[in-house]
C-alpha cells in the first residue's frame, strides 16, 4: 500500500482530528472505507454528542506539512512499505509516524534500551557496554532521547543507526541539550520518530503514551536501572502486552535506582548482566527480514493479559498511565489505554438497554465526561451502541 | 531412637574410621545392623582390599570425648529427637554431629545466609537487614561463621538463635577474630556445629564439604554475595541437590561479588531484594512442628537430578567439590560428593562379571586408587560386586 499526497493529506487531517486517536481512526476507516469519507461523516455521526466532533482544518494541515518539509521530516502511514510492521502489530499505532532521518534505520531488527534519567555511573557504564554490543550484533538501539541512560544508549549505538522516538513534535526537541545529540543520530544514519504534530511542546503525559512507539518498534526492551513507578516501567509494561521481550539489568537492593528493575526480574524479565544474554532470546526471534517476525502479534493477544495480570509495576497503587489520562486527558488524542482497559470494560458494564445520559455514565464509572465520550464513539463504530435523544445512549444486543 | 552411651562411643568409633564416610556407615550399620558389630567385622571385609581398613583405636575416640567434655560439646546421632530431621533428610548427613550450645536451635525451621568473606558495604548492609528479618520472623539463621557475610548474618540474628556450622573441631575456631562472636552466639542461645573432630584444624576442602550441613539443616539457602566459583555456590548447589529453595540476591553487572548471584537467578533461584521475599517461599514450608517438611526428601530425589543439570554453578570447567575432594582425597573421611555422583557411575561402567584389579579400574575410571577402593566398599555393602584374588573384584548380576 501507499497512500497519495491527498489521502496522506485527509490521513493526517483526521488523526489530528480532536478525539480521534489510533482505535477511533482504525473504527473509522474500517466503517467508512477512507480518510475523506470519514472527515466528512463525522460531524453528523456526533451531532448528538453534547459536543460534536469537527475535523481538524486544512490550514491547520498545511501548517503541519510545511513545517515538516522545512526539517525534511516526511509522514509513514500504517500499512506502507517503509512503517516498521513491528509497531504496525500493536494495538494502538500511531497511523501516521512523522520521519526524520533514516528510513532503513526503523526496518532494522531493534532493541530499545531505556532507563533512569537520574542515572548512575555504573548504570551509564553498563548502557554503553549494552548498546555497543547490540550495535555490533547488528541491531538498531531505539531509546527516548532522555537524559541518563537513554542519551548514553543512542550515543553509545550510534554506528548502528539508532532510533530516537520524541514525545513532542519534531521541531521542539527535548531536552533542549539533547540537539546536538540530535544531530548526530542523524548524521550517523539514524532517525527520529514522533507521533505529535510539529510545534506540539511535549507535556509530561506524553511521555508514557510515547514509550509504547519505543517498545512497539522493538523486539525487546532492556531497562537498566529504574525506580519503581519511574516511566521506563511503563515502557516495559507496554512491552509485555505488545507480545514483546522484556530485560533488566539487576541492581543491588540498596539501590533505589535497582527497585523497577529488580521487580521486573522476580516478575519474569530476563535478568541482563551480559549483552549475551540479550542477543541468546532476540537472535532468534530475527527472521529473514529482519522484521517483526510472524506470530509477535498473536503472542500479544495469546499471552499478555495472563501476565499482565502477575506484574503490577506500580505495586497496588493507581496504574500511572491510565490515572494520568484520565485525571488530565490529552487536547486531542484520547487516551490509548484508558480505551482499551478497565475504563471500556467499566463503561460497558455501565451500560444497558435503557437509554442513559454521558454524564450519568461519567458519575457511574468515575471517568471524565470526555473519555466516556470518546469510548462511546469507539463502542458505535463497533456497532455496540444506539443514541437516542438529549444526548442519551443505550447498549444493543449482540444477537 | 536414643543411643546408649556404648553405642554412641562404637558410633563414633565408625565414623571417625579411615575411609568410612556418612554413605559407608549407612552401608555398614544397615549390614551389620550395629556399629559395634560393623567395627568387628571392618578388618575381614577388607582383608582383601590392598589397604584392609583397621576400625579407630578407643584410645583415639576416649581422647576425643574427652576433649569435647572440656568444652560443653556433645553428640547427637542420626535419628535420635535431637537431631534436624531436615539434616537426616539428605543423602550425605553425618551420622553424628558434634554440638555446642542449645540444641533447640537445631530444631526450629531455619534459613542458610552465606556469601563472599570480601563482601561489600552494600552486602553488609542488606545482610544485616535480612538476618534481623529473618530472626524477627522466627527463623533461625544458618552460616558458616566465615568473614564478611556469614559474620554479619550470625551477629544481626543472635536473637533468634542463630547457628554456624564450622569446617573444623569445636576447639579449632576459625578464624581466629571469631572466637569473640562464637562466645555472643553461645550465649545469645544459639549452637555451634561440627562434623569434625575435635582438635581438627580447617583445611580448604573441609570447606565446602561443611557447607552441604548448612544447606542440609536449612529450608532454603540465601546467596548475598559470590563471585563466580565461591564457596556460596557450592552451598546453593548442595541446596539445590537437597531440593531446598535457593534464593540470591541481585547486584549491578559490573560488581564482580554479584557475577554468582546473578547467574544462580538467571538459573531460576528467586530473586531477594527484601526479606518479604524470602518469607513468602519458606512460610508456607513450616509445617506445625516448625521441623522439616514432609516431602522434602523426596522433592530432592524427584527435582534435583534434572534442575542439577542445568545450573552449572562452575562454568563448564571442573566441578570444584569433587575436583578437589578426588585431587586430595581426605585421611579419613571418603568423598562424600564423589561417591554419590558421576564418579560411582564411572566406576559401575568399568565393572563388568570379568575381575579385574583396583589399579585397572583406578586407570579406567580416572579416579584415585583411594576413592575406587571407597566405592567399591560401597558396592560391597549393596551386595553388587563380589571379591576374588589378589584384589580383583567382579560385577555381579542383579538377577
Amino acid at each position: 500500500m501507499q497512500l497519495t499526497d491527498a489521502q496522506r493529506f485527509d490521513w493526517l487531517r483526521l488523526i489530528r482530528t480532536e478525539r480521534v486517536g489510533p482505535r477511533t481512526f482504525r473504527g473509522l476507516i474500517n466503517r467508512f472505507g477512507s480518510a475523506a469519507a470519514a472527515l466528512d461523516a463525522l460531524p453528523d455521526l456526533t451531532q448528538r454528542t453534547g459536543k460534536p466532533i469537527v475535523p481538524a482544518s486544512k490550514a491547520q494541515i498545511e501548517r503541519e506539512l510545511a513545517a515538516a518539509a522545512r526539517l525534511g521530516v516526511r509522514y509513514l502511514a500504517m500499512g506502507e512499505a517503509e512503517y516498521p510492521k513491528s509497531l504496525h502489530a500493536t494495538d494502538t499505532a500511531p497511523p501516521l509516524i512523522a520521519l526524520r532521518g533514516e528510513a532503513g534505520a526503523l526496518l532494522k531488527p531493534s532493541v530499545a534500551l531505556v532507563g533512569s534519567r537520574n542515572a548512575s555511573t555504573a548504570g551509564l557504564a553498563f548502557t554503553e557496554r549494552l548498546a555497543t554490543g547490540l550495535a555490533e550484533a547488528g541491531l538498531v538501539v531505539v531509546s527516548g532521547l532522555a537524559r541518563g541512560i537513554d542519551a548514553r544508549a543512542h550515543r553509545a549505538s550510534l554506528k548502528g543507526g539508532t532510533v530516537a522516538v520524541i514525545a513532542g513534535g519534531h521541531d521542539k526537541i527535548y531536552p533542549d541539550s539533547h540537539k546536538g545529540l540530535v544531530d548526530d543520530i542523524l548524521e550517523a544514519g539514524g532517525a527520529l520518530v514522533a507521533e505529535m504534530p510539529m510545534g506540539w511542546v511535549p507535556r509530561g503525559r506524553d511521555f508514557p503514551r510515547r514509550n509504547r512507539i519505543i517498545s512497539g518498534l522493538s523486539l525487546g526492551t532492556v531497562v537498566v536501572e529504574a525506580a519503581r513507578r519511574s516511566g521506563s516501567l511503563i515502557t516495559a509494561r507496554f512491552a509485555l502486552e505488545q507480545g514483546r521481550e522484556v530485560f533488566a539489568v539487576p541492581g543491588s537492593p540498596l539501590d533505589p535506582r535497582a527497585e523497577g528493575t529488580n521487580d521486573l526480574i522476580r516478575q519474569g524479565a530476563t535478568l541482563v548482566a551480559e549483552v549475551e544474554h540479550v542477543l541468546t532470546v532476540i537472535e532468534p526471534l530475527i527472521s529473514g527480514g529482519g522484521s517483526i517476525p510472524d506470530g509477535v502479534a498473536e503472542r500479544a493477544e495469546a499471552e499478555a493479559p495472563d501476565y499482565w495480570d502477575e506484574i503490577d509495576l506500580d505495586g497496588g497503587g493507581p496504574r500511572p498511565v491510565v490515572a494520568a489520562l484520565h485525571e488530565e486527558p490529552a487536547p486531542f488524542l484520547e487516551a490509548p489505554v484508558a480505551e482499551s482497559g478497565d475504563a471500556g470494560a467499566r463503561l460497558l458494564a455501565a451500560l444497558s438497554p435503557a437509554p442513559v445520559g454521558t454524564d450519568a455514565l461519567a458519575r457511574a464509572t468515575g471517568l471524565p465526561v470526555r473519555v466516556v465520550h470518546s469510548l462511546l464513539l469507539e463502542l458505535e463504530l463497533d456497532g455496540r451502541i444506539e443514541r437516542h435523544g438529549s444526548g442519551t445512549v443505550s447498549l444493543l444486543s449482540r444477537a
